[in-house]
């Protein structure tokens, strides 16, 4: 059995890897680290886990085969780093190696990258785009959860050049994505039947869409208008693209593009009814929505996916096989929970 | 006192009129329909109006001085026809009267115009555009709750011609912008927790925004791409206005236009943060961000309301205020319940 | 017009004392203090009230005639001391004037009573047993929001002496009650969708609630059983009341005693189905619903009332009305919002 | 291979069925049928059981070795009863076997029983109460979702006669509980933030409580009052079971009795915290939490499920296990998903 450790179980993403890892037929959690809950048991901090017989550990144990990380910006890298350098496979939930440019991290999240030799040979972990060089990386860079539905979502036209190279993306996000945090404002009674837009001045998830847009695109670099809103839900993203097209297409020839793109992989799958986030809950799908409005020479993607699971650690899972060599649906099986 | 009578006192809408004008200084409600529940206590049928001693009546009283439709398309017309043509004042919190186009009417909501005669006459009722002819017409028709937001939001703009006449209205609406229904599609257990977007193939409050735009537009005809999107609250529509800039303008010069063209009105007002949607639960104001985003060109609204009052009874009732040349702001005063 | 002051207008039921003396006829508000947000302008901290043209000073005005004490336990009775005893009128929304045994405050609250000597011209602000001697008293201890339904659901019949002196209250409520808290248990993602008990130890309404009862009842002391629930939604309290009948009593007799009890309040209210929360979304009502089963010999009260309102801001100012000889129902006659 | 059946996939208790059984490892679904949506491909229907190849259609397949019905009260036992007497093991997640006694049914339900001579071979399905009689039976009539907590809630005090035969369970259910109905009193906007009592007048479920908690009670028959609630979520009942001590106990014993009764059942747990329902969101766990208040000689039992899962279709399938003499977890082992 592969041997794996969590960086961090403590926020939603890691105690989501945990909740998954532990099903896992191929793999074995082993390790466990959080800073603030070390020394407690597991299943004492997060009840739902109390099937996991592990302690908080402050450090993970140097002997796990893969490691993921789900720590903030920053630290990530600094403590991937050397597990990497010493032969560690890597995942990192969190956003240091996403994007290729050392300047652009620099630029959006204000710190200095602690390791960017690493940033070259991390591969962007959308599965599927970059199935075939994930299997030969020890690192992946986890995408955002908002860039995993955009870049699915877009990913067919934009390579194609069936659009024009400027798209508008408005996301609505479930309260999880904003992690276990005590902050008043993401107190239940301030966001409870409430919604609002924010990151209006520009979201650091924009430039991971934009790079991997533009890095597939066959009209030039993109230009992304991102608008994130928060919604009364604990999890889902549902994402709203909006693109122009290029030249009339039929609903039909987009469908068939869509479904042809994502004909060999099991976690994006094109449907025939306008999707609900809930339809995700728990699972790994990306749902995709095309839809050509013929007169107006628009294209319209809705998707749909849960930001803890295919947002987060469904996603880091589903890599981590490719990269074992695993079955890519290993442990991801379950069906969403409905209702 | 002016005597009001409500069309059709059992849905949202109508519930929410009642409320709103058991308050008012200047009126007194003295005729409630309902077909279901006539002869029913209104009190007994909904609670929370147990303060109004009045019993539901299949048919108004005919000696109001003022009618609040709030039935179905074509049912609006059909009842308020006869009452509007012997002198009662009417507000049609329907759809039947908001479309100029018999055609498109017909088109859009599939059912003969009862009373085609009367749209000509009929003032389509944002009180912000319309304050002059609505205190002159003795029928208004009450915009749709996405208009009243995407028109507030775009009108400054599209009316200077600062952007290009093709936007695009991104909305999140809470769900008893459905009405009070008796579908399983609305169930609690189907919409907590979810969300999803719908009318994709075309919704009927497009029409509106793209007939009001367009009346106002300084560069022609405006193309509205409008996808609605059902987010689990009960109350509160987000909407998030995209356009591109014909011109380069600054934040400064677009946030002068926003507060120069709203200044006298009470019910639109420009915030300095983005809104959230509760900040308005219960009451008549419309919040509006406007954002610039000089580098990609692009201008963003953001617009927040209560549906059931901004987007219905309360902006039915601030048309009413202007047609009897009561105060605009008469019987709602009240903030915000928050949280 | 009576001058009147908020001591910490940033919690819930401080802001909910703002929104509704705002609109108060018959005072003004002139003065609201808050420690972290002083300096800021009340509408930039709290949107919803930008109607409120007031900046958050750090200290009341000692001018204002009466003045709500919304502060943590022990600091309410030190800001209100001097001020009751310079002459200010005042409600204390806290808890430091209920418990009218210095010993038992201390034990429970774990803090040294500021101010002991006021405790005993302290009137316990249920309006509707001690109208006569709030209207005499210069110091409201507002009850806590959970006492108010308890003892509203169980006087009339502990008054009579048809119950056991033992009783228990299992009651529901929203999490604005709570306050407004940075703590990652209170956020939306913890607890929406969620249920648990909690206060399983001892809940520190409980003696307010034995203290009363036990003031008025026939049979000797009571004991409460009490265990408060939290539920996924921001306002409202709902309490089931159990009591076993000390000898048979009929419905239509029980509901005779009730309506007869609250006959002159306006503000509690004998209903005819079990009521829900949200039938007092944002007014002053608590409605009862008591109901015999004779076959078992027991007697289940339900009550329902926003904890914010009835359970705090509304009967403060309810309190404040009869203090200064007003109408008891000033500024409380908003009908609920529902939905 | 196990063939399975699911009767009535279309209400939530079925499609949950569908959802456990398409995962379980050793039996195969291979026929499911509903009224209404007969003909339709199950993934169209259900979305996220897409999974799942199978139509809906309007008969069984007589060839399943096991039946599970969730169908309505009389319906269950009409379509279930030739089935037994053909030799299939059936599980009633409907009400129609719970009730030993025919009259006690027909009273409830208002319907004659269309097989009243199954009755006496049903074996009420509290697999931790009738595991053995269970691995016999070839019909589970499988409990209500209120009477699986408060059963397994008070089973251990009832049945050593720690407790007085007379019992309080105030339960707090998640919408779901309803079934997915179209009745505009469980639409979204009525519940969503609302929170109500019901069945004041007797809820079907008590005689169940009141029938298994007399048959085990040391004390003679148990009278139970039961309350339940409608809590705004879609998931999960919190029961809160309110006894009296016969003679003192402490903490310390009550845990040991508990501990000891549920240690051989996985799917019972005691947690030493109140449980909160979201921890056992999808999942079949049962949480039980008893404390003591020795001052007053009151023992609450707090009790937490999913109703869907360990309330209906995750306890049907753990009885299938043992009538077929598979593990018990067998398909069960699923960690609840949280948040």
């Amino acid at each position: 059995m592969v041997k794996v450790g969590i960086l961090n179980v403590t926020g939603y993403a890691g105690m989501e890897l945990a909740r998954i890892l532990h099903r896992h037929p191929g793999v074995e959690l082993v390790s466990v680290t959080g800073r603030s809950l070390a020394g407690q048991k597991l299943g004492d901090a997060f009840p739902h886990l109390r099937a996991i017989d592990l302690t908080i550990a402050p450090e993970v144990d140097r002997s796990v085969d893969v490691a993921f990380a789900a720590l903030p910006y920053g630290a990530s890298a600094e403590a991937l780093g050397p597990l990497v350098k010493s032969g560690v496979k890597a995942i990192d939930i969190g956003s240091d190696f996403r994007l290729k440019s050392v300047t652009e991290f620099e630029t959006w999240y204000k710190v200095k990258h602690p390791h960017p030799d690493l940033i070259e040979e991390a591969v962007y972990g959308v599965t599927e785009l970059h199935r075939e060089k994930i299997a030969k990386t020890r690192l992946v860079a986890n995408p955002g959860c908002f860039p995993m539905g955009a870049i699915l979502g877009l990913a067919p036209v934009v390579r194609e050049g069936w659009v024009e190279p400027s798209v508008i993306i408005d996301a609505k996000t479930g309260v999880s994505g904003a992690g276990r945090t005590a902050d008043a404002a993401y107190g239940f009674s301030e966001l409870n039947d409430n919604s609002s837009a924010y990151g209006l001045g520009g979201h650091r998830h924009e430039p991971e869409m934009t790079q991997e847009l533009s890095a597939i695109s066959k009209k030039g670099d993109v230009s992304v208008t991102f608008v994130p809103h928060l919604v009364p839900m604990t999890r889902g993203i549902l994402g709203t693209c909006y693109a122009t097209l290029t030249t009339p297409r039929t609903q039909a020839q987009v469908i068939e593009l869509y479904k042809d793109t994502y004909a060999s992989h099991p976690f994006a799958s094109v449907v025939g009814k306008p999707p609900a986030t809930k339809q995700t809950w728990g699972n790994n799908d990306c749902l995709l929505y095309p839809i050509v409005n013929e007169k107006k020479g628009r294209l319209v993607v809705v998707t749909a996916l849960d930001n803890l699971v295919k947002g987060a650690a469904g996603s880091g899972v589903q890599n981590m096989n490719v990269m074992l060599g695993l079955p890519e649906t290993a442990g991801l099986e379950s069906l969403a929970i409905y209702p």
